[in-house]
């Protein structure tokens, strides 16, 4: 941590920043300039103590040098992390692919899509029991009865399920019947629904929020790591920006950043990501080019009877035709799928 | 809400949208222009159903021209909704200033605390005792013990309290203490929270997260007034833009936008809507030149020994002078402080 | 300028970035902490060299810890700087009325318009002859004539006159006719037009861009100041966010930031800077809480038949109405109006 | 273009909004609701009426149904746009790459430089005589000396080359040395310099500015075309969004979003759209899977002593090594390179 200070701060102000930086166990390193004297904090964890400075007067801004988070940081494990989700591994050089609906909407239609997209390459079965939604007129999933209709469809397929786990006290129940919970955008600063996350033995899948940094999306994991679950597996999801010509920005960069930050493998979903039909296949071929370890895809018969998310669901023909497309990208960056 | 089709749309597929728009209980309103095809489903809550038409290939987009959120519109209760809270009220031409630490810390600070900021006219204590912090090795709170230091310094002093439900199981532990329940800027739409809040008696202070739209925000206190709560007090506290000369940047404009979608009262948190200690005031004359109802802000007697937010908490000094200065202010634009 | 080095970063790559800096006339501040090296490069513009350590592999990153431009910093010049144009000073405690329509229509009605705005208490006239639209097929301005209505306008009323140069083959043409020389949001990083206007005997008003931060903003400010015209007025006009409440965020807290960094007077456009007319009202008294030097408003009496910018103008009368409210709330800030 | 009204609209106002759309030479349709009534104004370039109508009190909003564009818009040329630039050919199944230092520095060293790129596979040598600097203490290119030896450059190696006109009087200069002229983003929205561009017989390149929608930029190419040149080639560099672990967040969306509004080629300039090197490859090579048209890079021999975007440069061998990697990319989307 560098603590630039301002010109006007007097020999007094220095002496007590440098006393204040001792008494918090660190060294500190002074380095005055014609204009400028910038005082130099480093050592683990030096960041917590930014706000004792910052807060000073003589203070004019604090830059930080080293990384809040640590568990999920590639300084702290140097080799790739490989999650063994009962069989399928994510965070090899095979592309693991997630489909199915937005939402469980009953039995017959879950075990339906679970079929089709099994049929067609996925090896997970992805769909909402409880389905956040900005209005509280829009559906909100069928609850525990969703849970029940996935595992039976991982029954009837072989596919593994993930799904959403929106409050604290879902985990438990989730965690009952996924193989892996999903956090979703919107809660990925619900502080304690991470902390219960990373009490579990089950992987969780934390999607990054629609306006957060990726510093801060691995302080999220480091939330749910410093808990205990290691097995954390990010997905990029988009961003909001400016441009509205997608309901999302995917921010494909966020993938090689991860995989140079930290060791956690990253999956895209290029169906929230952009939120238009026909703007998923691109993306998601994108997405491996970029490195993407997984593609979380959004799979419908019927779109437009979909209780949630229709216009970004593929037709299951059109996903079938997406995963012999994807297969040629892979290989062009040393993958398999 | 009005349909778009494509160019490319069919007699065919122009007849399954007016049925499906017919099965659905409205009335279709067809445009033919000599480009494009538009076909208007007026009513109540047909927004319901963008997703449904959104979904369909014939459909090039769709405008929303009704708002999606009722009990919180304007249109819904033409007149401000004033809150009294134990005598305070809220949302009438008195502005009314809570103020206190970003967190509660211990018993004697925060009565201390406390005792300054009534002393300069604050009506309200705020203070922590749960803590959303983006780093897990952040100071996380006292917890209820926190909460019964509030409850003391209220008893002390005679103000009311206002402190932060974070997940869905404090919110009768802070009912229990607390005055006003606040929900944080990264629990705006924790979806169980606010239904959670919704069934509590208590008002509840709902701060805008970093990057919600007002229309999303407006959304979310729908959430609590349709689970039966109607007391709902709206923060603004700074959004994120590319800006990062402020930590946030402070929307002032939502005041009036609020104030014209809106009858719910609105208050401005400068603190948080800066993050700088300097910029604070200045904002906090602009917030109620804007018509802000009331203000939040940090107030703090030794800042670089803070527990979390020194930075943007002003010294009770500043406070006191502040409270002098908005005075001419507030009654220049019609008001009380 | 602080460069931080990664972790792997040999002795050898460490030798070389000290040299480096010495052979750049600077003296290397080495700090090793046990996990990272940094090393200070302080001194007069170490910036300018930014990139040259940022190309090299063992860089990780480099924290500025000084500011990049010098003639607009408030370090250059500690009092602030007033600008006095044929008499009317901008700067002072006055607060300055610049209004007007969106462009110059016609000789009758820019005449007409001036009349009112001057009658309301407006000392300066504001209106297009060159006007950037983002459709090559919108109108476009009057160009010359425009400037000529406005020299008439001028000399009927006795207000100043401010209007925009989009072209650098414009500057010369429009410091014949107007007062102020307006630079406008698009072209805030237009640099040969920059350095053109810095060649004027004219002030400058240069407009913030859309996504121009204030650093940048002021960079833009060193470019006109640096090629010799000192007189320059900035005007913080909204900027893009993902908020589309309103028609652009205006960004009330770049008055003060720009009253820390910065000597030049500021002012603020609420016309642009929400693009609604039922906001400007509001937002022109924050601004004048927030400490802004003047406001822009655009007024016209027909906004329909407007050829610009309609629905951001005031009404004549909601003008003069404004102009009354706005007296006390400078009173309330120890200005005048 | 729909027209929304206010609930409050009297019979009166309604009248007169049909009136004027009549008036206008367009067929009112009018659709009542309930709570709501909307106004269809159809027609060819409806659109530029706007803000007649948005500047009524009695509209509540507009909503455009029609693109503000035409030449550039899809709907005008079904096939694909192909440019022929002395013989390469953009906008083919053929992914074209432009790569070459981000300045021109001097005659050896761009000759050198394009021997290399030329070797590697590059069609088309880029590199800046004008360079738009934030800091007018930055180097501000060679200028004409620097067309010069880019056209020396050409000679001996036999690419093309492309390089930037900043200000208007720079086209015709840049049009005598170069085969594509370059439009940066900082410029997107300069419109003299833009109609200057649509004078010339050369091909543009249009970069996006860094908070250009996709809409405005397209906008900014009918200004080019509706000047009468019509081979306008789009470039994505990167927007401007809160995340920061990049210079810019390069969208790649804007790939496929582009290839359906438009039948104009895209390129991409992952050098800028990331701003460090160890992102470029990976981003290079999700560009083609996103469908790009060809590709702008940064290439210098000696990073740290460039004068200009060191940091997003890559080395040679890089670059040949990158190369080598898109060819089977390029295969499996069915492209060659």
């Amino acid at each position: 941590m560098i603590i630039t200070l301002k010109a006007s701060a007097t020999k007094k102000e220095k002496d007590a920043i440098t006393k204040k930086i001792e008494q918090l166990g660190y060294k500190p390193h002074i380095s005055e300039g014609a204009d400028v004297t910038i005082i130099g904090m480093i050592g683990e964890r030096a960041e917590r103590y930014r706000e004792v400075f910052e807060a000073m007067d003589a203070v004019d801004h604090i830059s930080e040098i080293e990384k809040p988070y640590k568990l999920a940081s590639r300084e702290f494990k140097k080799e790739n992390t490989v999650i063994n989700v009962g069989g399928v591994k994510i965070g090899t050089s095979e592309v693991v692919v997630m489909a199915g609906p937005c939402a469980v909407e009953n039995k017959e239609s879950i075990i339906n899509i679970a079929t089709l997209v099994k049929k067609s390459g996925a090896k997970i079965l992805r769909g909402g029991a409880f389905k956040p939604r900005s209005s509280p007129y829009s559906f909100q999933g069928l609850g525990e009865e969703g849970l029940k209709y996935l595992a039976q469809a991982r029954e009837k397929t072989g596919l593994l399920v993930v799904t959403e786990a929106m409050a604290q006290d879902h985990v438990k129940l989730v965690a009952k019947y996924a193989d892996i919970i999903q956090i979703g955008a919107r809660n990925v600063q619900n502080y304690d629904l991470l902390k219960e996350a990373g009490k579990s033995k089950k992987p969780v899948l934390l999607k990054r929020g629609m306006s957060t940094t990726i510093k801060e999306w691995l302080l999220s994991a480091e939330y749910i790591m410093s808990n205990g679950n290691y097995d954390v597996i990010l997905c990029e999801r988009g961003i909001r920006t400016f441009e509205n010509a997608t309901r999302n920005t995917l921010d494909l960069n966020a993938v090689p950043v991860i995989k140079k930050l930290s060791h956690l493998p990253i999956i895209v979903d290029p169906s929230h990501g952009t939120g238009i039909r026909e703007y998923i296949a691109t993306m998601a071929k994108a997405s491996i080019a970029a490195g993407a370890d997984g593609l979380m895809i959004e799979v419908h018969p019927k779109p437009e009877d979909a209780l949630s998310d229709g216009p970004q669901s593929l037709l299951p023909d059109q996903f079938n035709k997406l995963m012999k497309e994807l297969k040629p990208i892979a290989l062009a960056v040393g993958r398999t799928l």
